[in-house]
């Protein structure tokens, strides 16, 4: 697994809670504004990617853990790994840092990817660019 | 491990994304209300609990698999059982089903949360009103 | 106006900002909450409402005003008048309140929707279910 | 009035509801985040900003008007001017536009932020730091 992509992104305060720091459901949500840029950059076009009738990929699975807080206005860096796991179905990793110091992990994330036809909800294999995007 | 709390929230549009469905990271989101619902019916003020200067219990670690989707109305029912690890720790896991079905389960989450001082982010023992609620 | 619903509702974590009170936009998300439970009350089922390939009725003006910050924990209740503008259009007012001291206003909200074709996004009537839910 | 900043930021699914655009309440965050944004390039720090114990200035009032939908992955670019309405208030205008067709209107937002001691909630001067922000 080779990092696919870099993602840069401040902690808004719409991401904080009154703990004072980010609440843990909304840094899942920033790995996944990671994941959505990684697919952009292999040219995939995200208004019609999750509307689209024949094949949708929802995460069956995810997971979080921190090391640190995050804080209103920190600078994250997460790095994005990806590995396809058989025909139907991906993981992504997420290596969350401060872009200051990015030698110490402040939280990893995981979530996993299966791809179904989004009628019957049946899984279907991979299409060729997203086998493209995870090679 | 007994059910200390079931929890009952309808699914709303600002849960839900593009796809259709709920956004995954929502669905924790949900988790974490039946958890401060639970809080309350322990009669734990919420408004001075999230900012307490003395101790906080951040959330460490937190999962969820999905088995089925979730749409915009969905009546949902989430069992939420609690069990202390130690002095300073403890797990909740959500059993998330719909209320109109309540035989199939529709995710699971868990999460992890330590007990520390906001100040030093040094670990502390849980308050004496948090093991009550734990056991 | 009459009032159409009255709705309740705890402020989650999830609602809050690192300033420690309630996030400005969480609240508007809270009236349109106000608004699908209302639907529900007129049987309008909400899994299909809002993915409705002949009609969808977005939101075009949303506005908020605040006069007390809201807390964790705190109950509100949330009083839902509609009025229906032209064949259309409509507009619902929120007043927000604490349920424990309802006759001191906390914000006021107000939301105007049209009803268009999802396709062509041109104008097209309300239907004969929201007419009847406005009236 | 000048534009004091203009912010750039794509569409990410977690802003987008299940009517397939972005979810109203949504936009307003995004707009916030601009103000974030230009806080930031007056040298601002987050971290305590919104934390502040001498002095807060939340949002009394917010309005938002669209004119088109926004869609996952759409590229907004976010003009924001400000002025000061008086010594404890100002106000932020939000024009937001596509990057790829910055000549026509997608959305306009407003807030109006009033600055208080937090404790006692009375209106108190803005900081000269925040008046030459707003200059």
């Amino acid at each position: 697994m080779t990092v696919i992509l870099t993602y840069y992104r401040t902690i808004r305060l719409s991401d904080t809670d009154a703990a004072g720091v980010v609440y843990f459901a909304s840094l899942l949500s920033i790995c996944h504004e990671a994941y959505e840029s990684s697919l952009e950059t292999a040219e995939i076009d995200l208004k019609t990617f999750f509307r689209d009738p024949q094949m949708v990929i929802p995460i069956v699975h995810a997971e979080i853990t921190f090391f640190q807080p995050l804080w209103s206005g920190d600078r994250l860096k997460i790095d994005l790994t990806a590995v396809q796991l058989n025909q139907t179905e991906f993981e992504i990793s997420y290596k969350i840092l401060l872009s200051s110091s990015d030698d110490k992990s402040i939280a990893q994330a995981k979530t996993r990817h299966v791809c179904i036809n989004p009628t019957s909800r049946q899984r279907v294999p991979l299409s060729e660019s997203m086998v493209k995007w995870l090679s």
